[in-house]
């Protein structure tokens, strides 16, 4: 099996980084400085494949709002507002047009939501269901994943925990008792939020040194700003969601590994310097956004630690 | 059962034309003038799937390849340089490194041979392979569908018919006892060669009214630039390749239906005024690429005629 780290490599090896004018091949989007004065270019593509991202429960309108909502997130970690996208769809055999529809609707609902334009796609016929989501947009400033200095702020939008923990309800791998809990986590999964309006925000205040969004779990996420920027972080505390921290029917083992090696959360994990901490404070109120301070950067060579101890480099990653 | 046009109506009916700076849905590539001085930014989308778009003796470079050589074709027929690339792929489980690195390779080819860049993408799991090739770039002009007047002549580049053929060479479908016609067919399939060149130069010096690819069939290509246009087309002759047509093994009628309604051909079929005629046969001796005028507009309301008899829309529709 080929992991999606192997096949960038073996694009890395055979191609090498592009050759002119284009971003490094690494970072959440890609972007150029082609043909516009000072604004980027940027885009990205999310596919989304029926049997292992859409869980059962999850209606075909949340599944193709969230192949949108999984590119937006990756714009808004890196500053830039998105304008287009184009939607490649691969369909089984036996959908009918209602099928189709709902997965219309869901590009509506994102449009609308994220204030966005559909501008073209393709259809195809395949064994599962693919929705490939392309974004596209431009940006005067993308806040790239290797530009965190020693000394400063460690910090996340949001919490951590829910997400994984509604996939393992909803596959039915986990019962809880709470329905609050329950209620949360399903919508968490269902419905995830993108911080579009706090990145755009930050990162044009240009308060975030280093940015990701947080879809492969957390402790990658902080691996990738970490090992990018050569730096080590020290994690104070765990960015656990309150629901989840206050449920005693878990251990707390689980709930450990759900905040950080969870996933399919759509959070910014970002880097900033002490004097502008305030100033992201201030950001996230105004966009309604909670903000954590989870740890600082120190001189390293890219490991995260929590209380003295390594944390184990590992997350989502496809065909794992 | 639900094709690709249904899908397009249902996004129209659904989310209406972009509203923004945006161009018209249904046409080969989208693009917009957003924060470009001159140049419109132009993207495009096309997904290949394995089990309907490989066919058996087609190496996994040379569909990599393919899979660029689709979207390098509607660049050429709109005028616009391609500039980048993203490579979004579903692999099989079982998919292993060298296969992997054989589409890594394709893609490497397609880049030297267009002077392209990958700048990024994304790796799935998925039932079938999926090669979803997206590509962008920045045109000054962008010919569209709708340009084509009455009384101005309609063009092909190269010829039509092998393709087909090849596929059904490849499926078993057909057995060709003329080595030399079965070794053109399948070269036509596993290493089509799209007209950049011709495609650049024709549409920057302003000679090419309408255009669109014919990789959906003669017929079909015909029948969207003149009911785009609103014009009817009137056919002089086929524009059938030589060896094809010498081929004695065949009947008339296969032939004709190679010729008019194979599809998979990345040719361009396209209008000119008649005082441009010769200067699109020149462009044609500049680039290499042998042009044919095969008939010439009228007015009327979308229709496509040869010898009087109007000809079935029909053509490669997925999912038909």
């Amino acid at each position: 099996m080929v992991d999606e780290l192997t096949v960038i490599n073996m694009f890395l090896e055979v191609l090498g980084q592009p050759r002119r004018l284009f971003s490094y091949i690494g970072d959440d989007v890609a972007w150029t400085r082609k043909a516009v004065k000072r604004d980027k270019f940027v885009i990205k593509v999310d596919m989304l494949v029926g049997k292992t991202d859409v869980p059962r429960g999850m209606t075909l309108r949340q599944a193709a709002r969230k192949s949108v909502v999984a590119c937006v997130s990756d714009f808004a970690c890196k500053g830039v507002k998105p304008w287009g996208a184009l939607v490649s769809l691969g369909l089984p055999k036996g959908f009918n047009e209602e099928q189709v529809l709902e997965i219309v609707n869901g590009f509506k609902d994102a449009r609308n939501e994220f204030d966005i334009e559909i501008v073209g796609g393709d259809t195809n016929e395949a064994s599962d269901l693919i929705i490939d989501c392309i974004m596209f947009g431009w940006g005067k400033n993308v806040i790239r994943r290797d530009g965190a200095d020693a000394d400063e702020y460690v910090l996340v939008t949001g919490d951590f925990g829910l997400p994984p923990l509604g996939l393992d309800i909803l596959s039915g791998k986990k019962k809880i008792r709470s329905p609050r809990l329950v209620e949360k986590a399903l919508e968490s999964v269902l419905y995830p939020k993108p911080r579009l309006n706090f990145g755009l925000v930050a990162c044009n205040r240009k308060l975030v040194t280093a940015s990701i969004d947080s879809s492969d779990g957390l402790v990658l996420s902080l691996y990738e700003i970490a090992q990018h920027s050569r730096v080590d972080i020290l994690l104070y505390e765990l960015p656990i969601n309150e629901n989840l921290k206050n449920y005693g029917e878990l251990s707390e083992g689980e709930k450990r590994e759900y905040t950080l090696y969870g996933g399919e959360e759509y959070e910014i994990v970002f880097t900033c310097k002490p004097k502008d901490a305030q100033k992201i404070l201030e950001v996230g109120e105004e966009t309604d956004t909670p903000i954590k301070i989870i740890g600082r950067t120190v001189d390293g060579s890219g490991k995260v630690y929590f209380k003295g101890e390594v944390l184990e480099k590992k997350g989502w990653i496809h065909f794992k």
